[in-house]
Parts: structure tokens; sequence; C-alpha cells
């Protein structure tokens, strides 16, 4: 038999708590809610490595494939199976609109209320439909990121609520299992670069402790670097201060006061890494690239990686051959307002078969004479 | 050492033709265009079958979790490396939205030109964002999707062009391989029952091919009934008659004249199975449900076989302990505007603490009344 029930992939993936259980704060008595996150599809690169001019390895950790489209399943699967554990009935977050979806996903699924405060206008569609969806309560806020992040620390003095924010310690502790991913997708070793969007900052903080965890067990031999890109209008860890007004179409990593602040820094020192800043004029012709040459659709946020690794080719940054790993945090169809902004309008014609020939034709020829950027 | 580096999920998923390859038509010629898709999540139920009130081991096939959100990039992998296989450097389709999403990606990664004829007005906005992304030449036809079909026949006998619409025959082949995955999932058996939306009825029919394969191979020993939905105003299979202008806020499955209505018939009728109607007020509580009970969002068509299942659960219609797997086609992120537009409206507040606390408690409260519906 050819196909055998047995083999590898037959065993349903069970999730990312029952995966990597000896790894977590977990015991045999949490509960675990799960969507059966995880397990996200790493994918080599077929253009831009030649786009970008340079000989390396290139990968996309697609995190856009966990069940509500964003990296932040990983954590707040184990964050909501601890608040399960610990008997809450209603979980709070501050949210650019990823961490909402997710919680409000994994609340729903454990039966309890959830409630999420974003920021008024700065929110992408599809992350506001989620929480709506998924029954939060959802309150839109007059401020910014950090102004709801100091309300939620708040209102869990006053109320018996559990907080999911990334201030919530196991947050980190399931978004660190994403580097056990990458190190078995690579087949027992760590990428030489990880390179990230940086917003609160509790990503490369997570990734970088799974990549020592692995390391100190002696599953990998060595540390890759961790490369973090910031949006030049919402750069605090760049520039070395608080950003009181941040400004990015990258609206995930639109934060000013990032809550791992600390940690983001020491990861970057440890590993020997970077943390650095691209336009969003560059991020926004990375998310173009990325869908029209890789055939990944990603969110503006996630294309600072790319983009990033597009500045940093540009330099000769890399040493020939090198593996560079990208994590692509969120889905590009968190965000559609913004693709069909800054993509070509669809051309309209009647249901006739000359007209749309005529308008085929010439559409063909226009996209062959671009066809290289 | 607790995480071994060559456990079961360590090795990477390669994608559906190199997992499936044995039963694909392909050969080790032909170029693979893979975006890693397949490996969808089987997520078991955990309030449903309770509020529906039967007693079935119920699951969702979480297609909404492939690379463009939806089943077809599973067909789509298929359709255009054998596209590629073949030398194609255009390819074409007609699409309510999905096909062209997965069509516009896989032919962005293969170097190809794609061209998709989607109906004006009738796309759900996620959908449209990502062909234009992945870079499609996109054009809005003042007609339905059955004259954008009849249009792509029309064009290919114009041009020399690849049809990858249903009527490719490697589309059928690609998705089949849910069926495998299921199967495995289970640990080596069929579901009793397997669900699904039924638009233009390809996929109850690679379905149904693929549980015969496995069947036929020994490697199951039994066969589910197929059981499709279609939405009530959208029911040509139901009713025995093409519908010339169909209606029905799942616009995945808004197709008055499907291409794969005698084998869908055959799938029904071999399997002892049925093809039912549910209505959009059904599908739409439906898609409500599963957000908010089980944490997962798909999009309107796919909550047809949910709002089937809850049909035929009110009629007894399943024996107790019968295992009944849903496909969610795709992921509810591709129409985030419904989402909103059938959700309760966020709040809106000053960041103010005593303004967020006084929302938050009454929002709880009335939340805590409706508990269950």
């Amino acid at each position: 038999m050819e196909i055998d029930i047995e083999s590898p992939h037959s065993a349903a993936w069970p999730g990312i708590i029952q995966r990597y259980k000896r790894y977590l704060p977990v015991t045999a008595d949490t509960p675990v809610i799960t969507l059966l996150e995880g397990n996200t599809p790493l994918i080599p690169a077929v253009s831009l490595p030649r786009l970008f001019g340079v000989d390396i390895e290139l990968y996309f950790k697609f995190e856009g494939m966990n069940p509500t489209g964003s990296f932040k399943d990983r954590g707040m699967t184990l964050a909501i199976s601890k608040a399960a554990e610990e008997g809450a009935e209603i979980v709070v977050c501050a949210s650019t609109g990823n961490t909402s979806a997710s919680a409000a996903a994994y609340a729903s699924r454990a039966g309890m209320i959830s409630t999420v405060l974003i920021p008024r206008g700065n929110i992408a569609q599809g992350k506001l439909a989620q929480a709506m969806m998924h029954g939060a309560v959802v309150v839109q806020i007059d401020g910014n990121f950090d102004d709801c992040l100091r309300l939620v620390r708040a209102l869990a003095e006053e109320r018996p609520v559990a907080i999911v924010n990334s201030i919530n310690p196991y947050r980190i502790e399931g978004q660190k299992t994403g580097s056990f991913e990458i190190c078995q997708q690579l087949g027992g070793r760590p990428p030489d670069y990880h390179v990230l969007p940086v917003g609160n900052a509790g990503n490369i903080t997570a990734y970088w402790k799974g990549y020592r965890e692995f390391f100190y067990n002696g599953l990998i031999d060595r540390l890759p670097r961790m490369i973090g890109f910031q949006a030049a209008g919402s750069a605090p860890i760049v520039r070395g201060m608080r950003i009181d007004k941040p400004e990015t179409v990258a609206t995930a990593i639109k934060i000013g006061d990032p809550a791992s602040w600390k940690s983001a820094v020491a990861a970057r020192d440890e590993s020997g890494g970077l943390i650095e800043e691209v336009t969003d004029d560059e991020i926004t012709h990375a998310q173009k690239l990325l869908a029209s040459y890789e055939g990944v659709f990603a969110e503006p946020a996630s294309a600072a990686s790319v983009a990033g690794v597009a500045k940093l080719s540009r330099k000769g940054f890399f040493p020939k051959g090198a593996c560079v790993v990208c994590i692509l945090t969120g889905h590009g169809l968190k965000d559609p307002e913004r693709a069909i902004a800054i993509a070509e309008a669809p051309a309209r014609s009647s249901a006739n078969i000359h007209a749309v020939l005529d308008l085929l034709d010439r559409a063909v020829e226009a996209r062959k004479r671009h066809s290289n950027p």
C-alpha cells in the first residue's frame, strides 16, 4: 500500500499544548482549549532572493495559517487554557486586532466571556469582524493601543478578570513553540537569521526563548541571530524612546511603548542581532512582492520582515548560502481594505466575449512588459 | 529528550502533491508548484452537538486553513503544476472568488499570468483583495458566475490559455486528498456522514472520489454517506432545474448551473446520501453559532454544512454516536463585510476607566443573560 495509515502525517496534529507539553507550564489537570493551532508551513521562497540579488536560502514561516489567521493563537491557546484552569469566567485584552481576534475565538470555545479594547479607527477590518463574530464584548476606545493597554491594567484591578495581553506570561510560553517548529522543519537546525516584525515585542522575546530552550536541551547546536524590524513611524526601540503618536500602515505593529521592550533588546544583543526600521513604502512594496512572486498574501506588518530582508540584502549583510527565516505574522485577509487600496484596480466588462478578449489581450501585454520589477 | 527531532511531526509537511503523489496524475517530471496546502485540522466540536440536542461525534474539517483560505488550494496546486508541465504561460478562470484567489496565488508562484473573471458585485471583499494582490488580471463581468464560466470556455477557444476552473480535471484530483486526510485523522476510518456545502458541485464529487479510492485500496473498510447542502435561493440540484438568477448570502455557492451536477447526484445516490437546502437565515445563524461557541470563523457558504447538521438533527436523522464531519470550505476572513453586518456592533468609549468599567459591567451582564441561544 502506498499510503500508510501509520505514516508520519497520519497522526492528527494535536495543537501546540499537546505537542510540546513538556516544554510548557501545564499539568495533566490543565484543560486544553485548542483550535489545533501551530504546525504552520515553512514555505521556501522561489523568487525573492533572486529579485533581491542575494544567494540565500529563504523561508517564510506563514503564521497566517493559524486558525484565527495570526501567530497570536500559539500564545492564546495556553493563556486561555490556564485561565480556564484557574476558573476565570471573563478574559480581557487590549489589541491592535490580532490578539483580540484570537482571545475572542479561544474564549468562546472555553465558554468564557471575552472583552476586548481596541483603538478606534486603527484596526484592520478582518480583525474587527473576528472579534465581533466570536462574540466578544468589543469596545472601541478613543485612543491608541497604548491607551487601551493602560485601561486593561486598570480594569483588572477593579474586576475579577484574567488579562490575556502579552503581559500575561503564558502568551510568551505558547509563542515560543514557533521556534521549535522551525528547527524541526529545517531538519534539526535553527536558521542562521530569524527575521520578524517588532511591535509590542512579545514575539521576538518568545522566539528567542524557544531557540534557547532547544539549544540548552541539546536539540540544536547553535543559535540564530534575531533580526527585528519596526515601522519607521512606530520605532520606539530603534529610536530608543517612547513614541507618543505612532503611525504606520502596518497596524499590527503600530505601538509606541512596547510591553516587552527590555526582553526584545536582550534577544537582539544576546543573539548578536539587530533591530532596525523600514518605511511604510518599503513595507507596502514587500507585501506586493510577496503576494505577486511567492503567492503568499500576508498582512502589512508581516511584510516588514520581508522589507527588512530586502534592505539588508542591498547592504550585502547576508553571507552567501545563509539560511534566513522570515516570520509572516498574519494573513493578508486580515486587512483586505489595505490590499485593495494598494493593488491595481480590476477592469470591468460586459458579458461579451469580444469585449473580454480585447481587454485581456491588452492586460496580458501590459503584464508581460512589466514582468520584472 | 522529550521532543524527538525524528518524531511524527518533525518532518515538514510537503503539500498534497508530494504527500499523495501515488494517487495523483503526476510523474517525477511534473514541477510541483506548492504553498504547502492541505494538512488542515479536523477540529472536534465542543458545544454544537449539545446545542443541537444530539449525541454525535462532530468534527469540522477547517479548509479555511489552507494558504489562500479555502479548499480550492488542493485542486489548484495540481492544476497549476500540470499547466506548468504543459508549458502554459497564461491561466484563466471564472470564479465566485475562492477559485480566483487560489489561481492567482499559485500562478504567481509559477511565474504565470493569471486572468480571472468574477461576477461584479457578487464577490466577497477578501477574495477580491487576494486576486488583486497576487497580481491577477481581474475582470469584473456584468453578469453572474454562470456568465463568467461561459466566457472562460469561449476565451480558451480563441487564445492559448489553460483553464483552471473546475472543468479542469486536475482540480477534482487534488481536492479528493481532503478525504484521505480525514480518514487518516480519524485513525484509519471514514466518518459515517460527510456533510458539505454544494455550489458548483466539484467538491462533493472530489471527496466521494477520494473515499472510494481509499476504500478500493483497502485503507478503509466502508464508505460514508455524502450529505450536501445548497442555499435555498441557489439550489438547482435540489429543485432539479437550472436557476437563472441564483440568490444567497453565501456567495461561494451562488451558482445556478453547477459544472459537476451529474457527478454530485451520483455521489449522493451511490453513497445513500442526500442533497438538501438551507435558508440564508439558517446559514447566518449557523455561522454565528460556529464562531461564538466553537471558536471557528468560517465563511457563509461553509456554514451551510453546519446549518444542514442542525436541520437534520432536528429531524432525528443521525443515529446516536454517529461520526459526522462538516467541511468548512473557507475562512470567515474571506468575507469580513458580511460578518460585520450580522454581528453585534462594537461599543465606543472614551479612554476613561470609569466609562469603560460601566460599559463592560453592563455588557457582561447582558452576555450572561443570553449565554444560551
